[in-house]
């Protein structure tokens, strides 16, 4: 049995509008126990706070051996903006009741113990630089593909979060600066490369007449298409959807090489759904990536995918604590 | 008459196709005397080094009260690739025979001084962020807006140079992915923001047979049509002249809301020859930004123009041994 003492703890705590995953993880990057609280069932605030501090304290027994451990800390990820200083949320976005909270002051009363707070691609990203993908890098940037495209900066091997909390929107870069309109501004990143905006491309060529296995791959109900389905109808040569992942591809092309000519960093890091897609997005990408990069820059340049998956937001949260 | 001993003094070297310029600055940003050298008149690199040499004695001869001082070290700006730990010049573009010389290292041997050498861009940027216009900010964007589109990172109250020495190429970023092709990439502001293309701009327009007091300034000579003649046209309400600018404005506004979305600087401090423009350029410049950027990043940016004109490559360059 391993001593409790050659370890440091913390609970890295997921916070999103379904789930509240929480775990308990070591200072070498391991989850020892995990729960899993549906928000579903917690009718407000306190109710969240009281399920959270339950489930902190049940981890911090379920240390090696099953035996309790002392925690460094408690780190939480959330979506939305965060004043990472006071541990403060700002805005969550999709997550109704949790705006201009002090969460980790609320929580550290209730537990007597240090809470950190952070949006939550800046602790996928800790995660994934310090255990993941990303860990042999002192300079990297972090995306997430999914619904919207996330980005986090690693720089000087310490997260990066601007002059007020707010850097690391890739999503909101400018493509196309005459392109789509949208509240952030106009042809920027989020808007060609989103999840949505990946299946519009297929049923937009769908709706143009072009043939495709994906026809019947949706068994004649287009709304089932979605990102996955085109990546699998592309990895087995149809057409269409090798196509809408090229230019998909291509968008982020444009914007990792702005951001390359810009920060330079040593290496891009590329999780969420659509980040998990084989060469079907990754050969293209390197390729665009390439064409639109002086070599100097190009060859100094290094495209991975995360390694850490859904559990790089506990790992992330836990570690952001751990690292202080 | 001042003691020696309350300043400490470096010379700060501009290193540029056409001239030398050399100036001894003391640590409160002050210029206590100056030197050019043409560098027309010095057959090859081993007169460029004596010249740069004897002028570096000639300045620390010139402290306070013509007394001689002792100097901290030197400080030199060149316009391409260095790697600045090394002090080493990678490539020069425009000054043959300058690539692959260990610049810092060779100096450092003529005069027993600590030599340091960075990319112009960041030169300039060390002196506009300790004593000019960025003086007061820990995270600002340099800009030089001239023949090409230049900038440099402060981060943390430091330059930041990527993972490589090679950040801060604001020019390269792509505004346009599928718009005018280049060396760097397609679309790069450069290409629709550099001095050449403000004047294509507006001869393009007269082509077109558009109306403009240019068509009198030139005095039927278009190729006199330069950037500060379009300026002064739109500063006296030429239609063309204010579109041009708008136009280009706006090109600008499409990276500066990236790199905002990005990195979230406090501020953008503007140099260059084009940057010392007045509102014909910086009206349209702050609309087009908050046009494309959301309210939360867009309060809490600021856009202001670089304020050491051509003294903030020998500052800098002082500047940058002096803070070490």
């Amino acid at each position: 049995m391993q001593k409790n003492d050659e370890h440091r703890y913390a609970v890295g705590i997921d916070f999103g509008g379904t789930f509240i995953k929480m775990a308990l993880v070591s200072d070498d990057g391991v989850i020892l126990a995990r729960r899993r609280i549906p928000t579903g069932e917690l009718p407000d605030r306190a109710s969240w706070m009281d399920a959270m501090a339950d489930g902190i304290r049940a981890l911090a027994a379920q240390g090696p051996g099953d035996e309790p451990v002392s925690l460094v800390g408690v780190g939480i990820g959330v979506p939305g903006f965060v004043d990472f200083d006071r541990g403060h949320i700002f805005e969550l976005t999709n997550v109704p009741g949790w705006s201009g909270v002090p969460l980790a002051a609320l929580l550290e009363d209730k537990l007597g113990l240090r809470v950190r707070v952070d949006n939550d691609v800046n602790v996928m990203a800790t995660g994934e630089c310090t255990f993941g993908a990303g860990r042999t890098y002192q300079h990297a940037v972090f995306l997430t593909l999914g619904t919207g495209v996330g980005g986090a900066l690693l720089i000087n091997n310490r997260i990066y979060r601007g002059a007020h909390f707010m850097a690391g929107e890739i999503g909101h870069m400018t493509i196309d600066m005459n392109g789509v309109p949208g509240p952030m501004g106009r042809g920027c990143l989020e808007l060609y490369a989103g999840n949505r905006r990946i299946v519009e491309r297929a049923l937009r060529y769908l709706e143009e007449g072009r043939e495709s296995s994906l026809a019947t791959l949706c068994e004649g109900d287009r709304s089932r298409i979605d990102p996955l389905m085109i990546e699998n109808a592309a990895e087995q040569g149809d057409a269409l959807s090798v196509t809408v992942y090229d230019e998909v591809a291509d968008c982020l092309a444009a914007a990792l090489a702005s951001v390359t000519y810009l920060i330079q960093p040593q290496a891009f890091i590329i999780g969420g759904g659509v980040g998990q897609s084989g060469p079907v997005l990754y050969d293209p990408l390197h390729r665009h990536v390439r064409e639109r990069l002086s070599p100097y820059f190009a060859d100094r340049l290094e495209i991975r995918k995360a390694a850490l998956g859904n559990d790089a937001g506990v790992i992330g949260g836990a570690t952001m604590v751990l690292l202080e």
